[in-house]
């Protein structure tokens, strides 16, 4: 190739790119979240009793999570949501993952961040049928993520906590940016958004989303 | 300049635009919408009374547009949402405007529509104080929209029913698309979205985003 026709061939590529065709992209399944729970054992028997189990009553789409029998009440200084669910198994410290609708309600700031990361929020109680907890280091509403084995992510080519972009058609098109990456061993590869994300692109459970490398 | 430097022109241009430039962009204000009702005087008589005026009792961002002191319970099959609010003034055609949550709530399936375009849905129905309406064709979710005045448009370089994209930034950055246009004399531009979306985006009423030209 000479070097006019490499030319006219990266102006093509480029011309294409900047003319909508679309990028390289993978569909990944949506999982949706409503606001929920994840407890620590010690908190577990605080709000339900010295000794108690949560009872497992339905299976999440990754393997060995589940949602629990047992359901709280969580208190803020401006209002308070019963029947939020408990999911399983119990984790190393307690989690409560709100909607950013919810925390109007109850009157609790609650910043964007990712599981697992702690930091100090205004203080919220958790209710049980056997006492309550004070929780201020796991109050967040969750950064909307896609979990994905190390086998997948090295075929999607993405690393753990890479930050990434997906895109969703329909009525309420568009991109969602700041979906952080979360690799582990023997989860499938899934994107959890939650209800508010949800309703706001106009996409339910189990529909695909592009991710956009 | 000759053929060899236009070329070189050309693609250090469009290489810009793929590094990440970013595209000219305009600041827009957003108005974060609750669900709400538009009646018309008919219905107004039938809800509240014959002879009934809508009491204006505060000021919409856009000129002449006012939230009513009436409120108003919306019913479905599944469940009620009391406490809604009427913005004023009356229209030719009673609208309801619901959060994609609401339509859950309540058990009517609502399509994501422009405002003031008509079609059938399942029927809801309106409580007020001296009687209810069922209404059908005026039910939606409010499709994202640009308001603007013949002036600024012609500024921004567009038109009416023009469907454009923005951006937001921050801790759930990403791009609405599907935002349609509407200009209309004596309007001030600005963004309307719902909670939902507003939630989902973790942006603010009063915030701005970004027109995508």
């Amino acid at each position: 190739m000479d070097q006019r026709d490499l030319i006219k061939t990266i102006v093509e590529a480029l011309c294409g790119q900047l003319n909508g065709e679309p990028p390289k992209t993978v569909s990944i399944p949506v999982g949706v979240s409503n606001r929920h729970v994840h407890l620590c054992q010690a908190d577990v028997e605080r709000l339900f009793g010295e000794g108690h189990q949560l009872q497992p009553v339905k299976e999440l789409s990754q393997p060995g999570y589940y949602v629990s029998r047992e359901t709280v009440t969580l208190a803020g200084p401006k209002g308070a949501i019963s029947g939020v669910k408990v999911l399983g198994p119990t984790r190393p410290h307690t989690q409560v993952e709100l909607l950013q609708t919810d925390t109007f309600l109850l009157g609790i700031k609650a910043e964007v961040r990712e599981s697992g990361r702690r930091a100090e929020s205004q203080p919220i109680t958790i209710v049980g049928p056997e006492g309550s907890v004070t929780e201020k280091m796991g109050v967040l509403v969750a950064m909307r993520h896609i979990h994905t084995s190390p086998v997948e992510a090295q075929r999607l080519g993405v690393h753990d906590g890479q930050v990434v972009a997906v895109r969703i058609t329909g009525p309420r098109a568009g991109v969602l940016e700041q979906v952080v990456i979360r690799i582990a061993e023997g989860l499938h590869t899934e994107m959890h958004i939650d209800i508010d994300e949800a309703n706001a692109m106009a996409i339910k459970n189990g529909q695909t989303v592009e991710l956009m490398l």
